[in-house]
């Protein structure tokens, strides 16, 4: 959908239904800003009840006009929708942007409709921009539908679920005369989706950075995919609310989207290679910094200051960004020495102390050796520059712009970007005036500048790793084998599959099993325990029977002879507790498994992001510290390693403390096939392999659980 | 020491020694502010090569004055420092700010001068502030030693390890038209500590909160009682660096002192009642929150905007701040309907949606039934307030001022803190001014409205807390016997106590101990084996020995009868390898211990904070999750509670999922008991218990390890 957006953001007419000229309301206010904001295409004013409007011809309808209409805007009431839609379709339109609130995000009658409006553009193919939107701003066809004025042009484009986040940013852009290229306000997105506009503004010229503002998310996995096709062309910021509870509950009855776990936005993003921010100024500074920077090649970081406790709160703000602040080598530390005052740390963070007040020439030459050690990737300057000249005397404003000037050619000589932290950042000051037009970032907060870099180094290394980030198995690929068990349990009227139905499904994947036999009676238990020759497992087979352990279903470490025979009588007794003997199946007799590391692996659908893959040591750790981690399928091969990886426990796996290293290939193994699972078939809704026990070799699925939709 | 500070701070004289009037000269600069800061008592000005300085006459030593003086600022040469403590001592001075860098923090030589002004200040308990310190300014006085023009009065006192951070916090409070009680730079703290000057300003009428700036604590251990005695009285927020290597390194240089962990600052902070940010800007700002804001009674925050997006925002950020926001009553949400546009939400957040823009007296409307409904501590107001006549229209700028003026009126009549943030906040709007004339804080950030209103709340249950805040154990009460047992490994030349010593220190203090006996042949441990009748542990008993485990000193689950001979025959066969038979003392024989909830606890004097006690769940908890919590010994019987909850493993003890709740109270006793062992005892360095079982009656400490300094 991408390219045929074109004509949404370049039309050559567009018609307003239900322009107005009466002060406030919020057609006026549109229909305004799109008349003021240098529009050079058709504008054609729709109102029945007026003749003319801000001194223009009104039409009564758009039939009226009698031409054809690249793009319309709807701002009438909910009743009128419909027709509008009919007659924009009619005349020819590329896309309708429906401002119109009141529609499904308030019942059933106006989700049905959208749903009418929704069939009458696929005809067309026309794109349908919300409902329940605040309009849109494109720079190339200095087109403003926001009502907003004063947009000016520029490179970053924004992409919001809540018209006064658009206000915000909008402020925050006429402080500092930073521009927009694109700004969408998406609304219900009934037509155009999050993931539609991504691709657009991936391959638009005009966009650098793509700045997005998200409440609930309804196709999540689209939205991962979209996003790591644009990764590697331009950086994507999110602010997505929904942390907490009540941020949820906030979101919700906005826009009336189902929040799903945090923890897995936090995954999707990180795995899609979105940076997220929690508010709306981060959002736009963040933006900001990757509109001017050049992208540093590492996280390496070197950290300036006339003073020491600026550089102590910038060394741990960088850390906490995840930034490294390294040891600078011997012959950095030598170059840089003669600019500092004697005695003052020349390692990293570097102190020139008081001197540099009056001489801040030395900056750009402390700076310059940094950037020429090649130790660093990026520079964090600290302090009070720009003030210089307050604090000492006048004369050395002029040094200090002739080092601005010094810091802008260094920054593009060496290509590794530069952010400032000020107290006097917003002072007027002419050095600082110096870096900000060259697009140097200059905050008064000092955390701010670090999370900015921070921001550059980690989408720098998202779009290195973008190169290695081909999919696992994308499409599905159903086994027919597979389709017919599912299709047999339902049919059954049943949602859990039986372990033995389960097991089934995962060798149908090549998933490896221990070995089991089901045993109908105590004698074919006595047979298979015998047959094993040692210590075996016994658990219930009954559709009725879901929490084997607690329902007294299951029998571990039983010996052969007498013992298997009493523990399959005990099991089968149990269960008569708890359900008929004609669906008891029997018992599923097999080895103890060796000893092994104890894992969990899953699949759940997320709300938000559909299918998601889930890993975590079991027991205790899955249970009271949630150390579990989550990829939205299907996943790449990278995505795998980084899941098992991030849990806290991983040691226990990787071979910590003279432990034996775990076969993480196995568990990989796992985790892909759960993806292939999910992908291939949405009649699945959940996965449980709990436990596992993953061996030096080899991992044993002790347990498994599907649950069908 | 606090009282006795009143002639530092309001001095009826004060002389320079150093003075000076060349531009740009530290001393030049704080001397000018001295005479230009309003200033009302006597000035002396010394120095041997001038007459006259600023026009005023110019002693050529302080002996010349021949007049006692209250105060001295000392900023000459390192090594004319010894001679001007001496003259001021003579003069009679109070106290003796030295400004001169280049001692302690230099090398042995400054540390002998420092060493040699104590002693000679120590005669006539004249207090010495700094040296390397950037000066002091007292509001009550009119007395500016910083160097620093334009310092107004107000009532932050602030207390920084860095000459920079004043300077920016003097820069902050100058944008916004703040100002401060007290400002001292303590620099190196030889004689004057931190947790002197907290003593003085506790009970200081001009001092509403203390701010203050740290790199290195030198007796954390004094800082937490301090703390602990002002925490009632008045507010303490923090700046402590050093979170990151970096940041620590940073600030080592900068001050020569021994970062410690940092989870152990944490720790001692949260103890302490003290409020710990990360940067200069919130630590002014939430220090300003706390000068005018009233203190909650709770942490339920009331959050309103006309814009869904900021209030999602919020609410994210609200509950990242330990906020609650809970959903309102639904008689409060019947009295914030009306005020709403229809559909809007009244639940908490509370979206009044555009309305509010041309109607902005809702909004205080609003806040009312909230503060009135008794469900909510507090109140954030999000958006755009103050800009609504920029949006709508002038005249709506008169209704926001009235708007803002029964804000003003709410929080007084409520005696509930109301914060606002507001992407206008810093557009200098008369709305906007009245909240700010009258404290009310208003943030361009949504992050620091919701940080300060959980600073607020935080200090809040802080002071209820304070109440019950009585410390266990305070004063030593040494054991004459355990005393004689540490004198004696000493001598012994040992600083491993073994395991039957520290068995025996712990008994004397009262600890439960299992029963053991410690075999020194074959017989006697057979004989103890049988003694016991049951499975049994032996362990090596050999000062060359500590880890037991590693070099085959351990066998556990031993059988009595000819196991039992055999084990004690491995383990002394395995100590031989390792010792000398004169140093191996036997074997400890004690019954296995039951099962229980695997622990730790243990005491380690921490460089910061002196004796800090430790408490963790054992193996993987400790080695791989770091799961442990910290408390500055001695805690109150509050913080041992806190201190056990607090560990992410905690729901293991009290019982989650069907396990048995375990004896809390004993493993209290036993943190408890570290404490006072501790505090009795300052030759014992550290002491591990590990592990623990904890019993649903009791606990069995397995193993204990005591270690001399």
């Amino acid at each position: 959908m991408g390219k045929s957006l074109e004509r949404v953001f370049n039309p050559r007419s567009v018609a307003v239904i239900g322009a107005s000229e009466v002060p406030g309301k919020a057609a006026e206010r549109r229909t305004r800003s799109l008349l003021e904001g240098g529009y050079a295409g058709e504008v054609y004013l729709v109102n029945p009840k007026r003749a003319e409007i801000f001194g223009r011809k009104a039409y009564p309808g758009l039939k009226d006009v009698g031409k054809e209409v690249d793009l319309v805007m709807v701002v009438v009431a909910p009743r009128f929708v419909t027709a509008a839609v009919k007659d924009s379709v009619e005349a020819g339109a590329g896309g309708i942007i429906i401002i119109t609130a009141g529609l499904g995000e308030s019942g059933e009658d106006g989700r049905r409709i959208e749903a009418e409006i929704l069939d009458l553009a696929a005809v067309s193919g026309t794109h349908i921009i919300g409902p329940n939107c605040s309009g849109m701003f494109s720079s190339s066809a200095r087109m403003n539908l926001l009502g907003i004025p004063g947009l000016v042009g520029g490179s970053i484009s924004v992409l919001a679920q809540s018209g006064n986040v658009i206000d915000s940013l909008s402020h925050y852009a006429g402080i500092n005369g930073t521009g927009f290229s694109r700004i969408i306000s998406v609304g219900n997105a009934v037509g155009v989706k999050i993931h539609d506009y991504l691709d657009f503004l991936k391959d638009d010229p005009d966009t650098s950075v793509i700045a997005t503002y998200l409440e609930g998310i309804k196709e999540g996995d689209e939205l991962v995919r979209a996003a790591r096709r644009t990764i590697p062309h331009k950086p994507i910021v999110a602010l997505k609310v929904g942390r907490s509870g009540a941020g949820a509950r906030a979101a919700a009855s906005h826009t009336g989207s189902l929040a799903g776990d945090d923890a897995v936005v936090d995954a999707a993003f990180r795995q899609a290679g979105i940076i997220r921010v929690s508010n709306v100024d981060e959002l736009f500074d963040v933006a900001g910094a990757f509109r001017s920077c050049p992208v540093p090649g590492g996280n390496r970081v070197a950290i300036l200051s006339e003073g020491g406790g600026d550089n102590s709160i910038a060394a741990d703000n960088a850390e906490r960004f995840g930034l490294e602040v390294p040891v600078l080598g011997l012959e950095t530390q030598r170059r840089v020495r003669p600019f500092l005052l004697e005695g003052m740390p020349a390692s990293n963070p570097i102190d020139y102390g008081g001197t540099a007040e009056e001489n801040p020439h030395m900056i750009s030459e402390c700076v310059k050796a940094c950037m020429e050690s090649g130790e660093v990737d990026c520079v964090y300057l600290t302090g009070f520059f720009g003030g210089f000249k307050e604090i000492i005397a006048s004369h050395v404003g002029v040094l200090e712009e002739n080092t601005s000037r010094e810091l802008v050619r260094l920054v593009e000589q060496f290509n590794k970007p530069l952010v400032v932290h000020t107290s006097f950042a917003r002072a007027g000051i002419p050095s600082i005036n110096i870096l900000k037009e060259a697009g140097i970032p200059v905050f008064e907060s000092s955390e701010r500048a670090a999370e900015c870099l921070g921001a550059l180094a980690a989408y720098g290394s998202s779009r290195r790793k973008s190169a290695d980030a081909r999919v696992l198995s994308p499409e599905p690929e159903p086994i027919p084998e597979v389709t017919a068990l599912c299709r047999a349990v339902m049919k059954n009227g049943r949602k859990n599959l039986l372990e033995t139905e389960s097991r089934y499904l995962l060798s149908l994947y090549g998933v490896p099993l221990p070995d089991a036999v089901l045993a109908t009676n105590a004698e074919e238990a006595c047979e298979a325990a015998a047959g094993y020759g040692c210590l075996t497992a016994m658990k219930i087979v009954c559709s009725d029977i879901i929490h084997k352990s607690d329902s007294g279903g299951i029998r571990l470490n039983v010996s052969p002879g007498g013992e298997a025979e009493a523990a399959f009588a005990d099991i089968i007794e149990n269960a008569c507790r708890l359900s008929t003997p004609d669906r008891i199946r029997g018992a599923l007799v097999s080895p103890m498994a060796p000893e092994g590391q104890e894992c969990i692996a899953g699949m759940i659908r997320d709300p938000q992001f559909g299918p998601v893959i889930m890993f975590g040591l079991g027991g205790i750790f899955v249970e009271i510290l949630r150390d579990v981690s989550f990829r939205v399928a299907p996943p790449a091969a990278r995505d795998i390693d980084e899941m098992i990886r991030e849990i806290k426990g991983f040691p226990l796996l990787a071979g910590a403390r003279g432990r034996k290293p775990r076969d993480l290939e196995a568990v990989g193994n796992i985790l892909h096939t759960l993806s292939r699972i999910a992908v291939d078939n949405p009649e699945i809704s959940e996965i449980d392999l709990n436990p596992i026990l993953v061996h030096e070799q080899g991992a044993s699925i002790v347990d498994s659980r599907i649950l069908l939709r």
